[in-house]
């Protein structure tokens, strides 16, 4: 961590400054420039981060040099964490993994029809959600248990692994029994408890970008989920919150480089949600898969006209299958498959 | 509603959406333009507005007329609520209502100590984190019902009303035993489970606008709690994230009259969080009250140097004390008390 | 157009609303509803759109229906448009077109080296500044006409068509003559005079997209441009601004089919600027390619460390031989060339 | 400027970079954690400041300790610059100039009108477009010359100051001519030619910050003004683009305190542009006061429903009247004069 004084910071305050740290059991390294001094600290980074340090007279601002996660990080592990979801569906491996279903599990029937198809077309993963939040309390809120009970049937008929959202502490047995792949939400990136919760388990968890937060931020948070034991993590690029009013949220299509960069963990993109137009879900998932993406969680619906939730970003079966096709060429052009 | 087709919609495109209007019991005015066609919704909006009429083919936009909250909209309630939160305080009339006290309980000696000062300076509610939303895993999570114990013994000593945050639904009822005001932060501002629960209450709420969500998402996260029956909703404007690097987050100052105009709850501003540096909290609080806020909601601290969370965000209670005769001013030049 | 009136408007205030309407030549049709007037307006919307409708006493909102950009719209021309830039490059049909060299001109010498390396690995058009915008009046401003004679011999020496950013009104005559496309860099996207002159030439421009404005002021900015008669106009998504601070600029991927979409006009990707960082730029550059783009424009320096600007997001000669080897591959995985 | 080492550097590629930095005639400081080693740079920190330090292997990240602008800065000027406009008009001192007239100048009379009624409310400076920046090449772009002429007899018959804003170096002269204030429009922010141009006169300056830039990039913009001998620089906030949309850019208060803190430069707010809506010209105008703003410019129009641009902004000669008394009790009440 580096404290750089104010041009007009006095000894008095500088030693002032000093001494706290020494007190935390760090040493300094005092560089006094002609316009400006500046305090390195030497020791644990982990120890000041959390002083306040920018309340100190003559402090202008604290930099950190370290990054603020750990196990998250690269540095911690080099290589890339593989996760065995079951059934032979390992996610950060050679194969790019495809998460697809309908937004909304709605009828028994039509999710095991949807299944069916998603696999047919090369999906290893269903996904479906039981728990649904909606911006509106008018909209449909999901089936709750009886949904997770219909996922269930339609792992037995197709063999489908399974991911769906939890977002209440109360549904984690439930949800565990049923699903092998707990989906945190974006709106609940940040529900640290929740995350507190999830780590305790040794479920796989699809941990999805808050709207408005940074990468750094989903390290963060994925470090709650780490620390607690649980180290089968993958993150979801699913848009951010920008001007641009063309799409719902924009494509942070470079995320899955950075993510790659500082982090062992897989990425996953959902061009679904990031962009809630279905005919740009094509172009975004093969542009995903070219950047780097280990998955990719597709909405697909037989009737979307007539689906309660996210209609306007499902794919009809057919398109899906016709996308799996496409998103396979472009897998093998990245050294990957598909 | 307003659909506005595609140029190219064929006749039995218009007329398979026509159709669908029909069927869910609406009337439609169609309007053949030169250039394009556009067909009016004309009943009961809800109805549609959950409807993914943008997927149906010729379909170019879906152009919502009405509000999608109803019972947070001065269409609903012309008149201002008034918020009585006990002891004589209440939040939405003539007076500006300031809410002030650490950013997390730490000891009951120095809470105590704060709770004095800050009423001695003319807040009427003390604020205090019993339970911390953190970024980081390894950070200082805050007291819990300890933090809970030492609010209730400083309202017993000072008479102020309490505020803090509750993050987790288990522990509703023992915040509600303990404190006179449910704050729901930024980050579970779309932890619609929470909302519904708080709504179940009758307990004064201050809702947090989320970073990145508009004010129309936070009308529709106050619905939630509105719609379980609990009317005592106080909007929060904290600052939202935008790239400008200087503050922590932009202080929608607009926020405040916006708010005012949809709505008939008071609105609260905190300069604290939205700004994150203790020297921006004068002016922007000056700000908040000529724009129109009911209230603000401060941090401060006796020893920021030593604060276990947010130092840097954090008056002394000397600089409390000189800013409320500032707001006092204010104020009165606006037409409000404080 | 359609116009919203307020619950509470007055009969005198919607007549007086519909009798504007009517003056400026246009038809209007109304709709009472339960809660709601709507009226809309039939003709010609761009006589109404600068209108100041929403100061009217009783209205709530005006909802524009059709696009403003007119020329730049598929509506007015289904067909791509290709740009023949001279020298057998084609911008806009089966072959992705690669731009690529330094962010400045710096020496004749090394110019043409790396005109000679990109031009092996593929690459038909040189870019080289001349002319720079520098946040800081203290930082390397270009070498201006000098720079611009250096680009003539780079093309002399391989036959690589030109590009270069234009700043200055003053300087259009000695680009045109020099340079095969203007370039109109982000700053100057809403520098509409500089718009408008080049309008007036039949120069094919390559119009970068400003770090805050959206598609549609994007495409209202060519269509100044195209107004002018030039029509020789392609867009270029390079980034824009959010609170993502792990890369310069967010790339919005999504951008490319909804450009694709809305207009016939070509879409290049700037990569480079828009991430900030040559680790991130052959991910993107994939990912810009599966996505659609019609070409990519990349800065590539034989020695980044000696760079005069922008070396951390210059790719060395051999990554970037590399890169379209890679390049080739995801094109032909999308039915595409490179 | 501090150089952050990555964990894995080795110890050829640490002498490579410190090297570098002894070529440039500097001196480094290294620090050999436990975790990285960090070299601070000793001396003018603008040498480094272009290098690309950032490409070299072995760096991981590279911070500037130093503000990149000296002569805006409080470190470079201790007291606030106050502006002779003429006339008697100072800005930068005890009374908070207001600046106000129609968005465009349309007819001589009109403008003559509102320049009376404004004065007689108690603006010092006229504002007026003579050459208007219009995302539409269909929408009206303003008099020109002919608008100019009509301000100077505005000015000769109230003996107000004028501000219009210049986007073409060609109307520089004519500009200067006829008006006491060049504005620099927000999309001009960054038009380096024009700020250069414009620094070389010794007119005043109201720079208007853009929608999508930082106050650090306001103030490097500000800098090329100053570095060309033009100290007459105001700055303006004018609202940034955010995914709010109740209004047409997010007002930044707290960019007031900001930018009186790092600069002595004045400091004027747009609460028209801000914002976009009339009816929150007022809150965010008595918000701006408080915080503050030396200035405000705000749209005033006898019949906003007949202005050719920008009217559902402006206000009616009674209400801006009616305001003008609000602002003086708050100027009051924070220790100013209006």
């Amino acid at each position: 961590m580096i404290i750089v004084l104010r041009p007009d910071a006095t000894k008095s305050q500088i030693d002032h400054v000093i001494e706290r740290i020494h007190k935390l059991g760090l040493k300094t390294m005092v560089s006094r420039g002609v316009e400006r001094t500046i305090i390195g600290v030497i020791g644990e980074e982990d120890i000041v981060r959390i002083q306040p340090l920018e309340v100190f007279p003559g402090v202008e601002r604290v930099v950190p040099i370290l990054k603020p996660y750990k196990l998250a990080s690269r540095d911690f592990q080099k290589n890339d964490t593989v996760i065995d979801v079951g059934g032979g569906v390992k996610i950060g491996a050679k194969r790019v993994v495809v998460m697809a279903g309908p937004c909304s599990v709605e009828t028994e029937r039509l999710l095991i029809d949807i299944a069916k198809k998603v696999k047919a077309s090369g999906a290893s993963v269903l996904r479906g959600g039981a728990y649904k939040p909606r911006t509106s309390p008018y909209a449909f809120q999901g089936l709750g248990e009886k949904g997770l009970k219909y996922l269930a049937k339609a792992k037995e008929e197709t063999g489908l692994a399974l991911v769906t959202e939890l977002m209440d502490l109360r549904d984690l047995d439930v949800v565990c029994r049923h699903v092998d792949i707990i989906q945190i939400g974006a709106r609940n990136m940040q529900n640290f408890n929740l995350l507190k919760e999830v780590g305790r388990t040794k479920k796989p968890v699809l941990l999805k970008r808050g709207m408005a937060n940074t990468v750094k931020e989903l390290l963060m948070s994925a470090e709650y989920i780490l620390a607690g034991g649980n180290f089968n993590v993958m993150l979801c690029e699913r848009g951010i919150r920008t001007f641009e009013e063309s799409t719902r949220f924009t494509l942070d299509i470079a995320a899955v480089p950075v993510i790659d960069a500082l982090s062992h963990l897989p990425v996953i993109v959902d061009p679904s949600h990031a962009t809630g137009r279905w005919g740009l879900v094509g172009p975004c998932s093969r542009a995903a898969v070219a950047a780097g993406a280990d998955g990719l969680i597709i909405e697909v619906h037989p009737n979307p006209e007539e689906a309660l939730s996210d209609g306007e970003q499902s794919l009809y079966p057919e398109n899906f299958d016709r996308l799996m096709g496409d998103l396979r060429a472009v897998a093998e052009a990245v050294g990957r498959e598909l």
